[in-house]
């Protein structure tokens, strides 16, 4: 199947660009799945290989190693919450808002995701050199944007001052990554909309910023 | 050096029991360095035994597996906060002040050993068998726990109840549990009280509760 973004200038692409891209998602499905089930140390690109159907030598026409496999992984989340800044800081709302609606929009993709995000978290400190180099750094950025919004937040007088911004966004920030083990704890099942909600609610509390108008 | 703890009805121990208590909590640290580096599943037992300086093969004189250590490493941080869940209930205080000094002690204890922590939250999956069941078991008293404790402060009208316990609890374990992860955040670095008490601050907000007495 085709999409718009694989028409370039009016022209179908050449069947060959659609079929290594569908067995480029194919093989990081594959890999989100053995390393998710293994831990990154544990997963071996046979056992990849063979769930993608393929020969463990073809699989490395897609990917150099097995760190570039988890490297693709984590740059394919990141590349979702960057979406997901330019998305929120287009809606034109108080710091407050676009804070709620960034945390909303990233619970619902980590809930969505959960094999993934639980890699993001967990396996990063296999990375080395330059791929290293280079999470670390979208790491500090996306702290740093949460310490922005809140610092904004508590400029407007939405959010308390009396404690320290550092703290403030390290309490997001942890309670935000840990959303993603909310549906494997015991008990009734939520929905993924309702944990997210929850979610921004009881931050928006923490931070003693009034209830969102939408809420 | 004996504690109250060494002497059995006055006596002192035998200097070989010390001396094996001793050697297993020299093993657990070392256990808990290198699979903090390293991971569970990269962790050579030959490592551990290099740094406690010992032979590989005395290290099975205590340990029968590198899947006991593991266990031995969560069962230490399970029990001390089987310990704090005693201590606070002797207080006698209201539900929610009670909450409060629990999450404010298990910080303390995630923050004072980060290492260990990180390994109980990582490493569990990779159990088996009995020792699997027991952990989920004990994972699952724990969250108990946390939700009677909320129940209970519901009821008493200090927390919110217009959202379900089971969303209230995820929240305040899911942040809880990434307490762990504030102290390699960066900028400046907090006390591990600073960020305990503002932790509890934080979550008695979020839940609706009034600032705590003594805060």
């Amino acid at each position: 199947m085709t999409t718009a973004n694989d028409r370039v200038n009016g022209k179908r692409p050449k069947p060959r660009v659609v079929e290594r891209r569908n067995r480029d998602a194919a093989v990081l499905a594959a890999a989100i799945s053995v390393m998710s089930e293994r831990g990154y140390a544990a997963t071996s690109i046979q056992e990849v290989a063979d769930r993608v159907g393929v020969l463990k030598g073809s699989l490395y026409h897609y990917f150099s190693s097995k760190e570039e496999l988890l490297f693709r992984i984590i740059e394919e989340s990141y590349m979702e919450s960057i979406d997901i800044v330019a998305q929120t800081q287009a809606l034109g709302l108080p710091a407050i808002d676009e804070l709620s609606e960034y945390l909303r929009r990233l619970c619902m993709v980590y809930l969505g995701n959960v094999d993934r995000a639980n890699i993001y978290f967990a396996e990063t400190r296999h990375l080395t050199g330059e791929r290293l180099q280079t999470t670390k750094l979208r790491g500090r950025e996306f702290e740093r944007h949460v310490r922005d919004l809140i610092t904004r937040a508590q400029e407007d007088g939405d959010v308390d001052t009396t404690l320290d911004v550092r703290l403030l966004s390290r309490y997001v920030i942890g309670s935000l990554n840990s959303v993603r083990s909310w549906p494997s704890r015991s008990g009734q099942t939520f929905s993924n909309d309702a944990m997210a909600d929850a979610f921004v609610r009881l931050t928006r509390s923490a931070l003693g910023a009034p209830p969102s108008a939408s809420a």
